[in-house]
């Protein structure tokens, strides 16, 4: 990352000063003027790794835009819509220059703005590799939702367009920067509580509109499995450390039901990991579900909510005591974006890249070879 | 039932007095001195239903024995064992009379005592169906431990035992008895959250002797699945009140562990029941596990501990409301045991007879066989 923000952390680290839910501007005033009348007053930081934030929909507008007042370093330089007006909008309340305007027609001209380092990739599954290999080609990093593509094969052809351009691929799996998942799973990979046994991940809710294209099997590229169910694919994963070794899934759909038409409600799934650990997984757009927990030898590990935005929950069965552990949350997407703009800077790879959102991908495809065929897959 | 024990609950239930841990004779005493001065006096009630505990280990003395001083009909009347000098003393313990004191070598005189009107028999698994056979040939009622027998012929043997002999059979399925399952299985299927999706059953712990029977092939018919799995398989039954249709199975065993050279350490499984539900569960002797949730459309129901000799927990999630509820609970073994003598008295079969321990042990065979096939099995 560039100096100033080294020099911000290094700082805050050093006054101990904390810095909840504010603006870094903002809050590194607050430290400046606690420090009024001392000798060496620190220079606020720049944010200076900048992103376009493709497709504006409810994500966007909810908490990846807001997200860029709790960044350290990133900040928001362009905004990529089908919607002229909409983009206008939001350019106004956001702060972005009308040169970091683009439509789907324009797209390709950002590799002309010097401003706009990295895309973070909003829109629905079946335009993310597309929009990645154009970004890459463009000379962008790129940050892109989960799930990262529709087909492995899609996911192949996005990580050589990154290794092309020699940028940076990010998948957008922001539980990985927040405290309780990794407390999580440093703990079950310390073995602090014995040998992990099993691993239950649960992901889902009750879905709504029939019409939205997340319920289209061309647009999502599946149901539950890719929007939700990959949670507990990926928790399992990220749990274990391992990649599952065989998988087998059972799906209901509710007949009848207009919003199950193309794709699925539920599949309950299993997986095997090489350690011996067996996973007992649910997607479902059916029901609420939104926990996992890790059985070890000497008790288990417990978060719920474990998948959601803000306000995780986490619980550590030891023998008889359950502790409840509060940690302090930082917004999800802003560390995730500075984590890549972090990355770009240091020339080291993502926590969550290519490779990873692929094989969740091919965890998923497997899973769905598993339900068509009614038989165990080894992956 | 017998005439004094229905006035009893009738009393009881007109004065509106609560009996909680205390044995009936001494709360029926206190109710009986705060109507002193009253006119109508009630007669304390007798238990008269009586029964032989057979097979004298753990569970006979830490639950079966002392429960007897919670029931409100059924009485110690004999005591069976390999030991002379333990029943000897147990027998002076709860007040059994010489006369009910047996070895295996004379068990079938049971027959010939009249104050003996059921067994239970809590021998180990393999020694089930030859007991309650026996049991019922001597003209008893039979209320016998989980797993009712090592395999399904087994208990159709026993079935038919019981039915040649107008006698019942029950299976020790104790939680059928406490309030916190029924209002479980009451709200689930009353649809109380709309339509139940999906069901989790996890039921386990962490084995330690390596030499006890229940991890010998022939005696236990099988590992964790015989002993403690069955919880997991029994819950997703009466929760759904359906019978599963499909099976899928998964096994871990850790390679070297003593414990587990003959039978199975880990089993998850999946169920398929005819409405749609898909159950996720898990049987272990390598972990705790003790649970089971039920996801509907508008919420769920999760109760842990689940299978508990006492002190269960029970949550509601209700949208973003989580009601935790404290129910009285009484003793499990001491309800079950009323219940089979109030069967008798009433001519009612039990709530949990033959055929429910059948279905259980069919499902498991099921479970077994997808494990050794590596396919899922149609139950």
């Amino acid at each position: 990352m560039s100096e100033p923000t080294q020099t911000r952390r290094d700082f805050l680290r050093a006054t101990g000063a904390t810095v909840a839910a504010a603006t870094p501007l903002v809050a590194a005033g607050d430290v400046v003027a606690a420090m009024a009348g001392q000798q060496a007053v620190p220079t606020p930081p720049a944010k200076t790794f900048g992103y376009a934030v493709v497709g504006l929909g409810g994500l966007s507008l909810s908490d990846i835009l807001p997200a860029f007042a709790h960044t350290k370093s990133s900040r928001l330089t362009g905004l990529v819509s089908g919607s002229v007006d909409k983009a206008r909008a939001l350019a106004a309340q956001y702060g972005v220059p009308d040169k970091g305007l683009y439509s789907y027609d324009t797209y390709d001209r950002i590799a002309d703005n010097p401003d706009i380092d990295a895309v973070y990739i909003v829109l629905p599954n079946f335009m993310h590799a597309q929009y990645t290999i154009r970004s890459h080609k463009a000379g962008k990093h790129v940050l892109v939702e989960k799930p990262m593509a529709n087909t492995t094969k899609d996911c192949d052809e996005m990580i050589a367009a990154a290794a092309a351009a020699r940028k940076y691929l990010a998948v957008a799996y922001r539980l990985r920067f927040e405290p309780y998942t990794q407390a999580m799973i440093k703990m079950v990979r310390d073995k602090e509580l014995g040998k992990p046994k099993v691993i239950l991940c649960e992901a889902g809710f009750n879905t709504r509109n029939p019409d939205q294209w997340r319920l289209k099997k061309k647009e999502g590229g599946g149901g539950s499995m890719m929007d939700i169910g990959i949670y507990a694919v990926n928790a399992a994963r990220y749990l274990s450390g391992e990649e599952p070794t065989e998988v087998f899934g059972m799906e209901y759909s509710t007949p009848g039901d207009p919003r199950f038409v193309e794709v699925e409600e539920t599949i309950n799934f299993q997986m095997r990991f090489p350690s011996g650990v067996l996973a007992n997984c649910v997607s479902s757009y059916g029901t609420n579900l939104n926990r996992f927990r890790v059985h070890a030898e000497n008790g288990s590990f417990e978060m719920e909510p474990a998948y959601s935005r803000r306000a995780l929950g986490m619980r550590v069965f030891r023998g008889n005591v359950i502790e409840q552990r509060n940690l302090r949350e930082p917004d999800h997407f802003a560390a995730m974006m500075d984590h890549l703009a972090e990355s770009a800077a240091k020339g080291t790879p993502p926590l969550t890249d290519g490779v990873d959102g692929r094989n969740d991908m091919r965890v998923i495809e497997a899973i769905y070879e598993s339900v068509k065929t009614g038989r165990p897959v080894k992956v």
